[in-house]
């Protein structure tokens, strides 16, 4: 059968101008007319702020707190930690001066007379003004661990920009902590990865692999990196979260020390972690669908959508009356653990219209209601995640309003597992073993459609032969993702680079 | 008696040091090193935090969205509302590079390579960057009214600069709205007025006067501007929140138009109105006492702490288990319409110390549970809203632990309710009418103590007129805070200014 889709142009045709629609007509967000910098429109910010509460709520589990730090970071700070500036020094906007003046022509400029001493740079990310801060919190050890996150804004000057994947300014949230020891540091870079490995997994229904990155993909700075990898409708990787161990290296840029019970002076060990509006990036692309995004029930700003067909008669009344009663008790149920949210549409729009909107912006359940469905006492269902009956046609259940109010939880509980467990098995579908380097270049030829990764065993070379190794993925437009944690025993095979003996296995593909 | 306090310089003695000393003392910020930034600590993001949620929910309730829109707003659009720019264009941080590159000498300096085209503001207010997005989403009267809000932090050059009052960078909320008519508009703005007002009230337990801005006072381009007055503990003024009509102003600059019904082309009327983390500035000057601040129960991250008396002994164990059975019965329990907030503090520290530190912070409750306590069924309460019994002594009331579950949600309401009665009774005792100039000159002569605010009569002249008055006024260090809502009737004296016929009363004083 062949459906006609509600988006202009297919995932499958082309992924790239596919993303863009889902974006558009979804009403996630639009370019704002300011370079790299984007407008997050109303139901794009309200799947942003359910993530928030959910991974927030996460967070302060932990044991960790909320604060804040200052939007501009004075420029001599990035001169402390020498590898954290040059891996950030390309791109970061700088303020100059603090005033606009008339330029005598009807328009403004800088002043002249207002130029900063010392210029701010609007922070790319905040280890070194927290660095400061922690320099001057921590005296002893009664005082460690501080553990602390801040949800802000952060600028990193991009080029080439795309929605919520890579913008020049985007939110996140960054965890920043400091601890006694070495093992403590480890253990709480290892809990905050398995915080967003649980998040993503159980709130956002995607399946990712948890794993330690490479040498070469390390914060700048870091003396570990671990991410968590998401596989996208077009079985690329999406980096979805890191966590750093930091070790002491900014501890000793910025004098992180404290007197240990002993009475010595001791280094702290810091570590830092972050996910951001890219998340929403990954939303989309790994539950998309030909007919816009379909957004997992537990960060759906709305669950249920009622949407009555209004004629502009004496039957509205009725309607909307019923379509509010409704929403009403669906509002006193709890779905997920949470009460659920239902939201009556009553804008000044057709009902046609309205529907198609909100299968655009995947709401998981959209219920109509008209007239008939008043006297019968029914209603008409559509699940986001069964669009289509066989034959192809919208697939709109009418049945009982009793068995909408029976249901509804269990439904939106469904919706949930579904997206987790198709993302789960694309995950699992398009990972496959490679043992010779030869599988990797025939793997990833050209023309190969959606190749996913391949999961090698390597000798974790370091320094040059490293380099050898990652120029010889980059001429395939490859990378390694991660080194999957939980791995025991012998990887198998020699190193698929060198033909070393290898010390674990990785997975290695085409990334976003 | 004289009582011992617990900050080291009293609010009578001298307000300024006696704010900076709460601010420190309580934990709630700290200067970042960054000129004009701040660090916002744990203890006042979490006030902050819980300040967004029920403010949040009031805008939601109201049928508003939010969004996100940039941090960065290009010059060029300051240029647009003539009066807009001249109200702000002194005080902006400019970017004016994209890069910082190796001075050669171990520095770092901004990119010449990488200057800007055109530089970009980083936002002082986001009327103009709104603006223009309105202008692309309204075509129909069919799309208004639209009614968002963003949380945001925004920067405004300022040369002096005090924690929460007065800050380079601080965070606040921004609705922006666009209406057909400007009966609508009006009524927009008056109704979040309300909602700050209520905000104020009910949930910071800061009674507040709403009313109208004199002309002088009008945000930059708007055509009226409304605010809540707040009178701190010097009896000064704080304007807590404002909201503005800006007509059709905007809309002419930025092109905001819309098809009418009738096939007409015309101007949207827009609002805005926002509050900020000044909030926490007049949290604290309204409630804050000797011995630090008094958090209202509503917005108190923990509005109970549990202090656990501990030896390092045999007898901790038992003190531990009591005390966590505390915090779990507690937090079972619903307080002002939520679920109490109780934290079991058992951080390395002295009880004692602890015991003052969340007095200083203003928890509303603070509960104390040693071994006797353990042995005997109870605990030691202290209430933040009357901290010292009459001989001067620590009221720190021994009793069932029964006691404190039957009551705890009561004692929360209460605190909440005397926090409010007090700042009433402040307002109501400090505003004193006067009807001619002489009175006003000896009220705020040299050397009265904290006056208050005068209730006068005004012909509310426009032009040199007015620029008279606010002249006049200066030279007491006076401003016109608002023309109450609601007044009826004739105002009864005649214009206390200029002498002729009066047509309303304002509130004049002195202001953070």
């Amino acid at each position: 059968m062949t459906v006609k889709h509600a988006l202009p142009v297919s995932r499958a045709q082309d992924f790239a101008a596919w993303y863009q629609s889902v974006v558009a007509e979804a009403d996630l967000a639009e370019e704002s007319g300011v370079r790299g910098c984007m407008v997050v429109r109303p139901w794009g910010w309200g799947i942003w702020e359910r993530m928030q509460r959910l991974l927030d709520d996460r967070i302060k589990a932990t044991g960790h707190e909320n604060c804040y730090f200052p939007l501009f970071i004075p420029l001599s700070y990035f001169e402390q930690e020498a590898s954290h500036v040059d891996g950030f020094a390309k791109e970061m906007a700088v303020v100059t001066h603090h005033r606009l003046v008339s330029d005598g022509k009807g328009g403004l400029i800088p002043d002249p007379e207002a130029k900063l001493e010392e210029p701010l740079v609007v922070r790319p990310t905040s280890e070194t003004v927290i660095g400061a801060a922690f320099s001057r919190w921590i005296q002893s050890w009664r005082d460690l661990p501080v553990l602390i996150n801040q949800w802000a804004n952060v600028v990193r000057w991009e080029m080439r920009t795309r929605l919520f994947l890579r913008t020049a300014e985007f939110l996140w949230q960054e965890g920043h902590t400091a601890h006694a020891t070495a093992e403590e540091a480890r253990e709480e870079t290892l809990r905050m990865l398995e915080v967003y490995r649980d998040f993503h997994e159980n709130a956002l229904a995607i399946h990712v692999v948890a794993g330690e990155k490479p040498e070469n993909e390390r914060f700048p700075g870091a003396v570990a990196t671990y991410s968590i990898e998401a596989m996208m409708g077009d079985n690329k990787a999406l980096q979805a979260g890191t966590s750093h161990y930091l070790g002491t290296n900014f501890a000793q840029a910025q004098d992180i020390r404290y007197q240990s019970a002993a009475g010595g002076h001791e280094l702290a060990h810091t570590t830092s972690w972050g996910v951001s509006t890219r998340m929403i990036g990954g939303l989309i692309m790994v539950h998309g669908d030909d007919d816009g995004l379909r957004v997992p029930p537990r960060v759906a700003p709305w669950q249920v959508v009622i949407v009555p067909l209004l004629r502009d008669n004496a039957d509205d009344k009725a309607v909307i009356a019923y379509a509010r009663d409704l929403q009403s008790d669906l509002s006193a149920q709890s779905a997920l653990g949470e009460p659920v949210r239902a939201l009556l549409d009553l804008k000044p729009v057709k009902a046609q219209t309205k529907r198609w909107s909100w299968i655009k912006k995947g709401a998981p359940l959209v219920v109509e209601v008209g007239p008939r469905d008043v006297a019968a006492g029914n209603v008409s269902v559509i699940r986001r995640d069964r669009l289509y009956r066989p034959d192809g046609k919208l697939d709109a259940q009418v049945g009982p309003r009793a068995d909408l109010m029976a249901n509804a939880a269990a439904a939106l509980a469904e919706v949930q597992e579904t997206l987790h467990a198709q993302s789960a098995e694309r995950l699992k579908k398009n990972i496959r073993p490679a043992s010779q380097w030869s599988d990797v270049e025939e793997h990833f030829a050209d023309g190969q459609d959606a190749p996913g990764w391949l999961d090698v065993a390597w000798s974790r070379p370091t320094g040059p032969a490293l380099d050898r190794v990652v120029e010889r993925l980059k001429a395939l437009k490859l990378t390694i993702r991660n080194a999957p944690l939980g791995q025991t025993g012998h990887p198998g095979d020699p190193c698929i680079f060198t033909g070393d003996a290898a010390v674990e296995r990785v997975l290695i593909g085409r990334a976003y």
